[in-house]
């Protein structure tokens, strides 16, 4: 079971921390997170009102997604249908939890149309963006969350493993790219957001779109693909080689490898994420190829695919056992070819724990 | 050549009606109505500034999508770093379009924290939410525009002939499922949107999910499948029997194609979406299905899956030459079977053109 009442418990003493009321929650990721459910369409509002002190938790739902509310540890639902406007409901939810005059903790994310109409429901409320005060809750993650995590990213090293087996000169990048999918969905695999096969020179392209392009003798197949398990995201890349690697290929997925160690060594708690960075970049560096290694070495990973704690310069938030993130260092020579090698990594009390446990050995197919 | 001019031309002329002095376009579908491209970044800012009179289109995007926007026909592109906000371009854009105390249609879909930014960068302009105008003007379509609909319905037939092929008991919906996104991409579709393959009872559910039931002998199988081509959107469904069917699904499936013709046959300028809704239904309640028909006709196809037209009960716009929409009835029978048929349609000058042209005879395989 999921604590769900332990989340809100955190929200309510985080919002006592920063002076506000009530939260209003309207992400699919943070109802999913706060609630265990979370509703589908864009367009019909959907939301839950958490205040700090003064009630219990309030969700507004359009009508046909009521079941699915059901199903979340929240007793207090109101729904909508159709023919209806869901600012009443709003509006009485205010009133109810005596919230007229709250300041709001609001998602940056939620939509002009619906900040309007909360604004008109209850004019003398201030809505504050807290999305920092979402991200700092989520970006620690729990035994069991990290557990659904590790469990993704063995969905996706099953994908990749099914990938590297049928490449061979002459197939697409698509219908690899097709392979992995499936593996992943016979696998356990929810969902499929994304499914990167780059070959030859589009390897160098971090970027890059899987295309209709042949796998010639000679290619090097960079993999980047990630899957969903209980909502939570695994996040792997390999490169891998068609026939012999030339002496320069190898060199340069010996440094990626070896800065991505690096990275992996220096997880730890009191660790800045920067310095996770620098130390994979410093390997890059020393070995001549730091202008080629374009971009952050790694991005939180949890309900999002891409969430606090971003493994980037400029990034002075120490680790904390409990956070999950990529280690993805990568270099790319345009034209001609890149590689990347990505892990999932957890701290933990001591030092780093990889939740990815997929070979990295330089591979030829 | 998308007549990109054509379009703002015409947004301005709506302003100018309803009393605009600019616009502001930020989500995915209307950038790239207005623009030809979109950014894939749903945290980074991106908009295009659209004055009524004074001024030209001013493109602001974050660095690493100037390339894209590069593509587009505006020619005033203005970018910001990952180490910059985009406030003080937006500021500068509004003060250069002399637009400080001007009213400005934004989007419902704008992000609260966006919207924010730009009121605090520009704090006398007033914000109105202009969605119903922009929708209005996606709603008619060009020649070009339908011939992309109609290629994209084109693929989803091909998906959906791909996935007929394959169906026999002891197949599973998900590998069902997995064959016809692979005809789609082969035949140029660029991405599937949904692809929903459901059988036995789970055909009784509208929104039921592909899962890895097996097929049985006797099941009914639906496949309800969408694709992209050039960003434009097909949508067939189309429901086919295992073995033969029964008496009753046999009927049932004549009452369900017959519903689709008297709805196809009403399709033309001046009559109104909810006649066409009304006609289809009026078919099944004759039968005497009525209480099992439980969705709308149909919605309006284009950039969105789901986008006005709406032919639904309560609409009662009136068709005009160039919308294009989905007609699709279905009878559901919970923990039994359903059964849908769709296809798609543009309106022309004198009635209905089919969009899609995939066999609806009773299939059994």
């Amino acid at each position: 079971m999921i604590a769900f009442e332990e989340r809100i418990a955190s929200l309510k003493k985080a919002g006592k921390k920063t002076g506000h009321d009530a939260f209003l929650v309207t992400s699919e990721k943070n109802m999913r997170y706060f609630a265990g459910f979370s509703t589908s369409s864009a367009d019909r509002f959907a939301g839950i009102v958490i205040p700090v002190e003064t009630g219990v938790p309030t969700v507004i739902v359009p009508k046909l997604e009521e079941t699915k509310a059901k199903k979340s540890p929240l007793k207090e639902i109101r729904t909508y249908s159709d023919s209806q406007s869901p600012a009443p409901l709003l509006n009485k939810a205010i009133r109810d939890l005596r919230l007229q005059k709250a300041s709001i903790g609001i998602e940056g994310t939620l939509p002009f149309k619906f900040y309007q109409m909360l604004s008109a429901a209850s004019p003398k409320t201030t809505m504050e963006d807290a999305s920092n005060l979402f991200s700092q809750l989520r970006c620690v993650k729990s035994e069991q969350e990290l557990r659904m995590i590790e469990k993704a990213a063995s969905i996706v090293a099953e994908g990749i493993k099914a990938g590297t087996e049928f490449t061979k000169p002459g197939v697409t990048e698509l219908t690899i790219s097709t392979q992995i999918e499936r593996a992943i969905k016979e696998t356990g695999g929810e969902s499929v957001p994304f499914c990167l096969v780059l070959s030859g020179p589009n390897s160098a392209l971090p970027h890059g779109e899987t295309s209709k392009r042949k796998v010639n003798e000679k290619d090097i197949v960079l993999m980047d693909v990630g899957a969903l398990y209980e909502g939570y995201c695994g996040d792997l890349t390999r490169t891998i080689f068609v026939g012999e690697p030339t002496r320069k290929q190898k060199e340069v997925y010996g440094v990626v490898a070896r800065a991505q160690e690096a990275a992996i060594k220096l997880v730890k708690p009191s660790t800045k994420a920067e310095e996770v960075d620098a130390a994979a970049r410093r390997v890059i560096q020393k070995a001549g190829y730091g202008q080629y290694f374009t971009h952050r070495t790694g991005h939180g990973l949890g309900l999002e695919v891409h969430e606090e704690p971003y493994i980037v310069k400029g990034n002075k938030a120490t680790l904390k056992p409990g956070m999950a993130f990529t280690i993805e260092p990568g270099i790319y020579f345009f034209e001609d070819f890149g590689i990347r090698i990505e892990d999932n990594i957890a701290v933990s009390q001591n030092n780093g724990k990889l939740l990815s446990h997929l070979s990295k050995e330089l591979t030829v197919v």
